[in-house]
């Protein structure tokens, strides 16, 4: 098989660098499960800040920090409400029902934005014979629609809607800060929006382990009991705490080259009419093989045979995403071998 | 408070006819939970046959006929598709998420019928990195959509598009005797569509109690133990199974009177433009109040003063259902009363 | 095969009488879902001061109403604790696990009585590292221990214990009637002892189909929505609730001939040491095969070729159960015949 | 506040020592989602061959990985058998009950040893009326029990139970290290007798996070999917692979001298009755102050005023835990001091 040259499946791909492995051997830590690891304490309060929120907690994976947002707003046998394509209802092996009993209905997924009156009229109020709806998600950045970034005047918008209809807001920022990086809204301008928020510093910035849980001091305290009975209270997980730290510290703004090489792939590819460039706005091209002549496990073995990974996502839809351990060589390879597969 | 004229909230609140009352006076009965009740041998014979599948079972609500057969279709954490106003999903107190662990997405509803390839668009197929999709659910007539009924041809270009993914398909069929009327279509060639259905005895046909679920004999076995962990196993149900062979035998042909009364409701209020008479082509009249001066709960005791009762679904929905305890009287009563009160 | 002369298998197999049909045939009756069923009102009234509580909700099987009243009792994830034969962690198909998410721990069954002192000693007090305990559960009687009757000093004191640890106390009361009828206890004596109660009409009384979750108007309001997800809401279910009263004002006194005729069993089986008949204070004889030379099924078979119906619990376990339905010849019969098997 | 001189709250206190933070420091990664991290692919393996079955997988946490075997082992509303003190009833937030539908009886808790005929007599058979037992659990060392060792001929025994009735046999082995220390019992020798196992490495070992699953590959890879749905899907988890690679091949034959430290305490305190010297074998010293005149949150207060931590487990249940974080003159304060507290 030929070497790997490039690797576009996932960001979460990425390997520690020497700077953020010393950060690591040197951590200060404590035992997490009795609250008592600095390092982590010192991560919480840093994110949470981030986001102009009061507290935060560690967890695991992005899955488990949605899932227990979601949990914890949703009573079991009510109601969540999402996009049709949502990383929470799609990609979390169906935690939220299996797990928490939480009923969802989704609205259509479209590439680019949401539409703030389409929730409205899916929120189904408390009083009256119907399951009632106790919170909506949103996916900033979105990964299935191609790390698309809802505008920030969509989610006030959005916002005023689950406010008059008393509803939990929760933003699954796994990539939010490519959000950030791509169209210059402060974090803490999304982080007030919502009532909780997950991020993951293990997608794009580099860390290895953990996705953050952020809201209000009382629901982080409800969070950690639910954490642990899913299973993910850690010991000294301060090492990988200072991981996510230099992370945070170090890098969001060279996200920014993620964006421009995935914009960069999607011009290459685009004479094939599988992906529209101005849709690709952060490190996320996803590729609609429709109308070729391959469907995308031949695309993928195809490309695999010149040294480049991409990820499969349905018969005929394949992923590839930008991040930091990338090199531009890698880049310059894809985008002369891709477009000649197609 | 006025006495009542006319009750419009459900065709559930028929009471049963003294013949039905004799009937249920003299069924032959056994303790079911040993399967040993003749009559609910009979009933549960009968409707299977009637919709061309080898088994029924009997069941004390449609809530439990339908979770029975979503959870049977459903492995745990697996999906469901369905439209976003589907009694399965809005209706029944989040039972397939809180008690079956369903993960649901719903496409969008519409008034009157549903788009095949936009179900196919969103099932999600095995093999690839997604919560798989396991069953299609589609409700025959649609109880929220004002008893909308589903054209055979729509149903059929549906089950193409469930076999060719080998996805179960059910219907919630409560109401199907009422699209079967009204469109002339046979149970039979409904059933033979389905690889489960629910239908219910006590919504238009009169019986007090009771549904079936409709199956494979395999599915069916299946049926009975999960209807014991749902606290569903009767003894001498055969008391009530009588009641309702006598509703399939004898109240199915009578239900095109009830048609004609929601008709002759809906062309009574579309004045105020609440309501499209060309939509309400069974028992079931919702009125959208959206653009009068009246909300839902003002209009229903503006109505109750005048001695007739309706359902509030929302702040601005209202229902009406016509059934078989009304009388002509009464009808005239609310076409004379309810125009005036928009 | 032989005729069957006489049906020990369960007292839930009796069938209504011409009386208690003639009841539920003039039943007036209502839609229980919008709670307007006047007969089901005045059952539940009737059980609700019976037992001493404020309010009482009709269930279509004992198992709903137990697992209602304990899912209410005990959070998810949080503790019931009940002995190792009790019918709700044993005989309903893991309900309070599978649908309430209720954990469980048992204390070792014993024939006759239990030890409060043993439940006092497992409880788990909130506040300190583990599941917390909020519920415990009796059976009285106790099916599985042969029909047993837990004295009344006892259940005060195991009131004691729970009212010291502030953890709820709920009664499987299936057959309570039983208890009421061989100790002499007022039933509202056991009522005002426990925080909830389920009790059967068709266990012993010969109603054919209904149980009752009895407690405060809170709990029992709160009943009614579980109930409705569990798929338990019934519409004119004043036909069973007829029924039902007729059971409870006619059937109770007669209960002593069941257990005397279930003493006789137990005398006449007692030499060859399967049975203790000092230990047969009810209507269920529980036989334990484990000295001789015969096993459960192969007992059950060689029975039912006399005609004579048992049930098979275990590998060597058997039981015989007395009720109304069963006649003197048919029971002189099994006198004769039963213990020529062992 | 008094500086703190030794912590006896729990082996999981200990921080990783440079040598293991160097393992960390260097270790090769890959994301683990992928299944393509070297350094968690060499633990796996590693663990899976010292217990002598086919795989392992990595876990965030002891609970999480007893819930994924237990999980696998028991069908939803079917039935799991431990002891009424067992962390994985006790300890796991009710995870088994409230995530995984598992129904769970119990023996009573002793003090040393169980007895295997008593579990023998609680299985229940499949094909009866009650809910078939799936899976028995025991835990060596048991932590409410004292760090107590089961003799390796009971686990045979019981083996020979749970075959015989073909029920799976699962082993929370957190501290199955001590046991291993303890008794001279090779790891492998355990491993055989058991369908599953969770073993830890942050307890004692002295790593700062992880558990494993062990069992057959089969098991193994259903295990990854339920991980996953659980939250403890992680990315360069290989970081904490290294450092529990590190600490199985340093850090077991040390237990000894914790054993010995746990066994001086015991002496210390054993004149006040509260701890029976013979019965402390591994490294937790539980004290029963029932009998004295202090309870479980005062003495732990006054012994923080002497720079001392302990755990209250109950009202009057204290525990004391010997781990590698430890001096020897922390415990010479210890033994000096606490026998003055009671």
């Amino acid at each position: 098989m030929a070497e790997v040259v490039v690797d576009f499946r996932s960001d979460t791909l990425t390997r520690p660098s020497p700077a953020m492995r010393e950060a690591m051997a040197t951590a200060v830590v404590g035992d997490d499960v009795f609250d008592e690891d600095p390092t982590l304490h010192e991560l919480q309060a840093e994110v949470a800040a981030l986001f102009g929120h009061e507290a935060a907690l560690f967890a695991p994976s992005g899955t488990m920090a949605n899932q227990i947002a979601l949990q914890l707003a949703v009573p079991r046998g009510e109601e969540l409400l999402c996009d049709a394509a949502a990383h929470v209802v799609t990609d979390e092996i169906g935690a939220a029902a299996a797990l928490g009993g939480v009923s969802t209905r989704t609205w259509p997924s479209a590439a680019a934005d949401l539409d703030p009156a389409t929730v409205a009229d899916m929120i189904r109020p408390d009083g009256f014979v119907a399951v009632p709806t106790r919170a909506v998600a949103v996916e900033q950045t979105h990964n299935r629609l191609g790390g698309a970034v809802i505008p920030l005047a969509t989610l006030e918008a959005l916002r005023a809607v689950t406010t008059e209809a008393a509803v939990h807001l929760h933003c699954d920022g796994a990539r939010i800060w490519h959000a950030h990086v791509a169209d210059g809204v402060p974090l803490d301008a999304y982080g007030r929006l919502f009532d909780s928020l997950s991020v993951c510093l293990s997608k794009g910035l580099g860390a290895p382990v953990g996705s953050l849980i952020i809201g209000s001091a009382e629901r982080i305290a409800a969070a950690r009991k639910l954490r642990k009975r899913l299973g993910g209270g850690m010991r000294q997980a301060g090492i990988l705490a200072a991981a996510g730290l230099y992370a945070l510290r170090n890098n969001i703004p060279r996200l920014a080259d993620d964006h421009a090489r995935a914009h960069r792939l999607a011009e290459a590819l685009s004479p094939s009419g599988v992906v529209d460039p101005a849709r690709i706005r952060t490190n996320i091209v996803p590729l609609d093989l429709t109308g070729t002549a391959i469907d995308g496990p031949a695309f993928a073995a195809a490309a695999r045979d010149q040294g480049i990974l991409v990820s499969v996502l349905g018969r005929r839809l394949v992923r590839l995403v930008t991040h930091m351990d990338q090199t531009d060589d890698g880049i310059d390879h894809a985008v002369k071998v891709l477009p000649a597969l197609l």
